[in-house]
């Protein structure tokens, strides 16, 4: 397997972190857009790990919003798979580079969603993933794959789900995402600042969007954002959270492989970054549209977004300022194999304190790049096999999870996840 | 008397269109870093009100940044008076060029403040105004005029002040300004939109700075930002607004020549504003240091603010899209002339319907340019006097408030202004 990874950002960077203990490929090409950045993830895996397992690392330089910039790195370094680890509004251009080099392909987010025209609070649509399933019979016809919405969520909480469905349920009334934090960032004064964990960019997309939810007996439809409010109760410490619904990439995904009356997902945001969300929609600065503005050198045409978000301090950097833990699950309801009703949340918490010890990485953006590296592992080994255009619980659930969990020194992750039975 | 008006924005250009009724000057150059906007306003008085009238408007280009450039225009224009109509910051440049073409100066608003660096929430630093008042002396010495804070508040609330101060009351407890409004923007398809109506730069600046407060024994301190929330109950339909301390100029201006126990300044900014100013502040976007994004011509530095700012809309062109009327005026407490109790709110109110039919000029923008055109009148006629830096409280209020309400075709403005006894 010989892997080009796109993006050296918080999740690239972490990606290539937790790929370098590991040995089931033979090369990982880190390519940026800066190459600066997939420079200094590969020195970091050198410092930290030596010369031998910084060997097997390359950097490229890559535009990810070219199919062709994308096709001739993977093409120049026979990548076997790609693995998309920027933000999804390059998910066309990469997918479609990487089916150009004849590469399988691997993704964390899916390809973005276009409101409905009329009725974008009641109706979906073009939905998520929408532009890369169309693609499906390309995919099967060249005897390729392309594992899509393979993070943390998507991904491990649609393993989880596929798992639930395999193994604890007879049937399945909701399969609901349920993703929540008691993460706290300082300033060095240790002044509490306003730091969200992840890209603002991207947390902007999923929320201000209108959530999609489905149920078996309507299909997909979508709300207004930030509905059907719940406090959910966080394992581990983390506690009760404001949750509301979002539009997420496994209300897409689980209902096309697994049995259920109602899928969903809800954010923990928490009120306050609610009402922040709320402001930047109310005041137009969610907006991608560029504004005429004046800066040093004239008159410039800026994205209120990434102004927002070159404003706030970068989710890569703030680790060291940080504390608390993230937790991604999914609660699932139904009827138990017993044929009792059953309730049970299974999840995965990754602690701030741990990540930054052991990678150099906050604790999110170390949660979402582990799961893409246990699935290309998996696939290298024969373990998961696919064609075509397939998300994570398309494939059998056991082998990821028991790979995750099993011992570092016994060849595995040692990253063990939890499962709470409700009452 | 030649006026030289710097800045054809919203009150400016309102200043223009006022005067443009008025015959008490020989000249008035309407002068902008964008000529078009100064032509642009000379351009809707011929066509309201003739050549003959427009004969009396000239047009130039000026860098309110650079003294040399207001020097320079108002020498060439033989300018008696330096009309500043332009944002806070430039009132420095502004102020020493109109020094030095030996003309007269007025402004709606003062030189900035500073914070207290090490206790910017109890103690003042440099205070509005301060680095005007530090040039007195010159003013004085060349038996030269600069009439500071002369728009609405301040300006109108100080004449209100004096008002009180010379005919109402025996002894003043506080002198507390009180400004609300109930105005609504909606688009065309009639649904409310977020849109400041006055500028959101100066906005930002006035209520995220710390409030200034002045008490008799204690002198100048400061607050916290939104201290001190009170329920005011506006007149004329308006009705209750949430007010809180803010950073303004009366506070300043008032105690240096009226005598008076507390005086401060609340703004009607009502809970969704002050949510807005919080957010804007914990997202670091009311900032004005560059940061570094990208743009279509490559990385572009642009201040937050300034983005902020060219998201919304601007507030000059929200005329057609606003209802509703805004009031400005000074809540006074004390003893009555009559050695008993009193409190009154003395006011003016501005209705958005009548200045847009008048004027084509949205209610709070023209309620700020009033004041400084009957205040050169006042001047041209002599009826107002004075050297050195000075405030409108120095010169008497009658005058100024019979020339404001006298009819139109009584050679008056027809601005009625109420008088609210408390119980």
């Amino acid at each position: 397997m010989r892997i080009l990874l796109v993006g050296a950002g918080g999740v690239g960077d972490a990606i290539a972190k937790i790929a370098a203990r590991r040995t089931f490929y033979d090369t990982i090409t880190v390519s940026d857009y800066d190459v600066a950045r997939a420079e200094r993830t590969v020195g970091w895996i050198r410092a930290r790990h030596g010369e031998e397992v910084a060997s097997r690392f390359r950097t490229a330089a890559i535009d990810a919003s070219d199919p062709d910039s994308v096709e001739a790195v993977a093409r120049e370094h026979r990548a076997t798979h790609v693995m998309n680890a920027v933000e999804p509004k390059f998910v066309p251009t990469i997918f479609a580079g990487a089916f150009a080099a004849g590469a399988d392909y691997l993704d964390m987010a899916m390809s973005l969603s276009e409101p409905h025209p009329t009725d974008p609070y009641e109706k979906t649509g073009v939905k998520l993933g929408d532009d890369q399933f169309a693609l499906r019979g390309d995919w099967e016809a060249a005897g390729r794959l392309a594992l899509v919405g393979m993070g943390v969520e998507p991904g491990l909480s649609d393993v989880f789900a596929r798992y639930a469905a395999d193994e604890l349920f007879s049937s399945i009334g909701e399969l609901g995402t349920r993703d929540g934090a008691n993460l706290v960032v300082r300033d060095e004064a240790g002044n509490e600042i306003f730091a969200p964990s992840f890209s603002i960019w991207t947390t902007i997309e999923e929320c201000l969007n209108p959530p999609v939810v489905f149920e078996k007996d309507t299909g997909w439809f979508t709300t207004p954002p930030f509905s059907e409010p719940e406090v959910f109760d966080f394992p581990e410490g983390i506690g009760p959270v404001e949750c509301v619904n979002v539009e997420h990439e496994e209300v897409l995904l689980m209902p096309r492989w697994l049995d259920a009356k109602r899928v969903t997902f809800k954010y923990g945001l928490g009120e306050e970054f609610i009402g922040v969300l709320k402001t930047l929609h109310l005041l137009g600065l969610d907006s991608t549209t560029p504004v005429r503005v004046r800066s040093a050198g004239g008159p410039a045409e800026v994205a209120p977004r990434d102004v927002v978000a070159a404003a706030l301090p970068d989710p890569a950097t703030i680790g060291p300022l940080m504390t608390g833990k993230t937790c991604a699950g999914v609660n699932v309801t139904g009827i138990g194999v017993d044929g009792a009703p059953r309730e049970v949340y299974l999840y995965h918490v990754s602690d701030n304190e741990w990540t930054m010890r052991e990678y150099d990485c906050q604790c999110v953006v170390w949660q979402t790049a582990l799961n893409p590296v246990i699935a290309l592992e998996l696939l290298a080994k024969g373990a998961w096999r696919g064609t075509g255009v397939l998300g994570p619980e398309a494939f059998p659930a056991r082998p990821f999870l028991e790979l995750m969990e099993r011992p570092e020194h016994d060849g595995g992750y040692g990253q063990a996840w939890g499962m709470r039975e409700a009452r």
